[in-house]
């Protein structure tokens, strides 16, 4: 059969030939290069640019920019002049003032309209965002019915290792995202498969099933993944939503617990968010009473209503959602988990929720972390929370 | 809940504002713009540019560029002289010879290492690769142990509308990509759960389960997704595959007809590939008697040997094949079907196949197409061969 593989590899040539002539252009250069000390080279073929620039989050002390310098047969280059700290990096070039992607780096990522390459350097936390040599759980895209919203959705579920060979059943952990999101952000952006896949391999989480549905009501699924064209959260499309995600997460919770081998009580179920997930995971967990035994807040205020004090009508919201907050003390809790940057944008908020909670005697746990409302730091919360799930 | 909602969306405002200024540039202009009579207009904003070009295969018959036209506030533009017919097309721009995506343009897809933009002209065929209506199967990504390469592969399998919910069993369709692909590529270029999805819901095709493993033994998952460096089918790595996709197949089988409802017979087993992949569903349905009554040959010899005329050995490997061949027909089958394109650079040795396969009186279906070795004619091979299963 070796015979059989020399033609492939032959034919492959021929293909990817033919394949460049007809319409992509080929790269043979190599960026970004991660060198054995962690300094990093971008590389880029652009014989006719007149500046070549990289921006990205690795450049976050300095001005977002660095400048490469051009080099033989028009390739500009640009080597950090520190070694980078284990992390995963998002960077874009930008030619002349045009932000493209780099052609030589397959490693890309959708931040909901937005594309942009990655790299990641080892070690910790980089480690926990890449593949490694462990058994890897199944990530399933579906669509559920929400009977509520009048519509199928479209659905992001992890199962971890072992789930379809098992009679096991496992707790499940429902992972919201953020405004500027869908149902592949977490799975995109937050690397979750990696994560869970690594955390259980080393015994710090147990074996549990990710739900990651679309937060965004408007929408039954990411853009391009739906025969509606997509909606923006900003709104100013035709379609508004039948309901909000809190009115319509029992759509959610049902499916999962007729369609999966799951552990149905209290105990065995986790809601956490970012952003406005965070205020999902909050409004859900009130609302669904003695559903929730470990509620996960990422870089959002708990008491939503206390995002905006120029609203006449905060307070008397605020004091509605304490009533529910109350009741959910009452009913009792495993964790309540509150984690925010220091710089985020809505840190004050959450200050300010946490100092209300505190009023009432409501049962929380605050992280602080440096930096703000950024997938790094979101990154790590669930690298935090999720070990903490299921004890 | 509506007060939820709006506080959401002003987050969303603040969200993106941040996200904008601190690495993403943001983009409002329409691109591209889909007229009712089915011309199109690219724009994009590049102030500083000197020229920029769309490139793409709605410009086949055209020197395959065309030159967008710059106007009020360095927004660029071109549309289209004449109407398109209904496909799904790709696209990049250059912009002063810097290949780039339109950042307008949330659709992309990957092909290895390069990634374009995609957009699609309703009627027909591009419905059929659009997202309708219609119930949607799951697409899962899962690992599978191959005892034969020593390692856990992964695999991309397609499970029709209602299989969660059901006890019935279904047939299985193994579907093959080429050198230049990997277990996305028929996910992504080939469009493959729309098409199904779509099918299924007309009542053209049965309902059925879609495997589409990564043909590359060498690399155990797509680029980035495995724990080693992607090794590109050309070789040159460190790395050689431990056996063959046809020696290993029977991995795969088992990993399939032990983890899914489905029928374990000859007549509710299929196989097809393109490029590559056609000369692996060749050489595996001849290596695994009884085993399937379906095989599909999308744009490659059945005879792989009749490729290079000039190795020594090639006689004396094809008359090998043809006993296999032989063999094949003598235990019967219900269809082999195998499809070119007539300006393919693998069509002459498709025909010689066909001419030493008529020798023999072997029972091929043929059909001929035009264009050569693309993704319009696998989409539309696929849509073809399809409806033509498990009857």
């Amino acid at each position: 059969m070796k015979r059989l593989m020399m033609m492939a590899l032959a034919l492959f040539v021929m293909a990817t030939t033919f394949a460049q002539q007809a319409l992509w252009g080929g790269s043979q250069i190599v960026s970004p290069e991660i060198h054995d000390d962690h300094t990093v080279t971008f590389r880029l073929r652009a014989p006719k640019a007149v500046k070549v620039e990289v921006a990205g989050d690795f450049l976050y002390d300095a001005p977002g920019k660095a400048r490469l310098k051009e080099g033989e047969g028009g390739v500009w280059e640009y080597t950090t002049p520190e070694p980078l700290v284990s992390e995963l990096y998002n960077y874009s070039f930008i030619v002349d003032g045009q932000r493209m992607n780099d052609p030589s780096n397959v490693a890309m990522v959708r931040d909901v309209a937005s594309v942009t390459n990655l790299f990641i350097i080892p070690g910790d936390p980089g480690d926990l965002y890449s593949v490694n040599d462990v058994p890897h759980g199944t990530v399933a895209r579906r669509w559920y019915d929400s009977p509520t919203l009048k519509e199928q959705r479209r659905i992001t579920i992890y199962t971890p290792p072992g789930y379809e060979n098992s009679k096991q059943t496992y707790p499940v952990f429902y992972l919201l995202h953020g405004s500027g999101g869908d149902e592949e952000a977490w799975i995109a952006l937050g690397r979750t498969a990696r994560i869970m896949d690594n955390l259980i391999a080393q015994g710090k989480a147990k074996p549990m099933i990710v739900v990651m549905p679309n937060g965004h009501t408007q929408n039954a699924a990411a853009p391009g993944e739906s025969d509606r064209d997509y909606l923006p959260a900003m709104g100013g499309g035709a379609r508004q939503a039948v309901a909000s995600m809190e009115d319509s997460f029992g759509d959610i919770l049902k499916f999962v617990e007729s369609n999966y081998r799951v552990k149905k009580d209290k105990a065995n179920r986790a809601v956490a968010g970012l952003s406005m997930g965070g205020m999902h995971a909050a409004a859900i967990s009130a609302r669904y009473p003695k559903t929730f035994d470990y509620v996960g807040v990422f870089s959002a205020p708990p008491i939503a209503t206390l995002m905006r004090r120029d609203n006449a009508d905060a307070p008397r919201a605020t004091e509605e959602f304490v009533k529910k907050l109350q009741a959910q003390q009452k009913n009792g809790f495993n964790l309540y988990w509150i984690a925010c940057g220091d710089t985020d944008f809505l840190y004050q908020s959450v200050i300010d929720s946490m100092k209300r909670m505190d009023e009432i005697g409501f049962n929380y746990t605050y992280h602080e972390s440096g930096e703000g409302h950024i997938w790094k730091n979101w990154r790590i919360y669930l690298s935090e929370f999720a070990p903490m799930l299921f004890r």
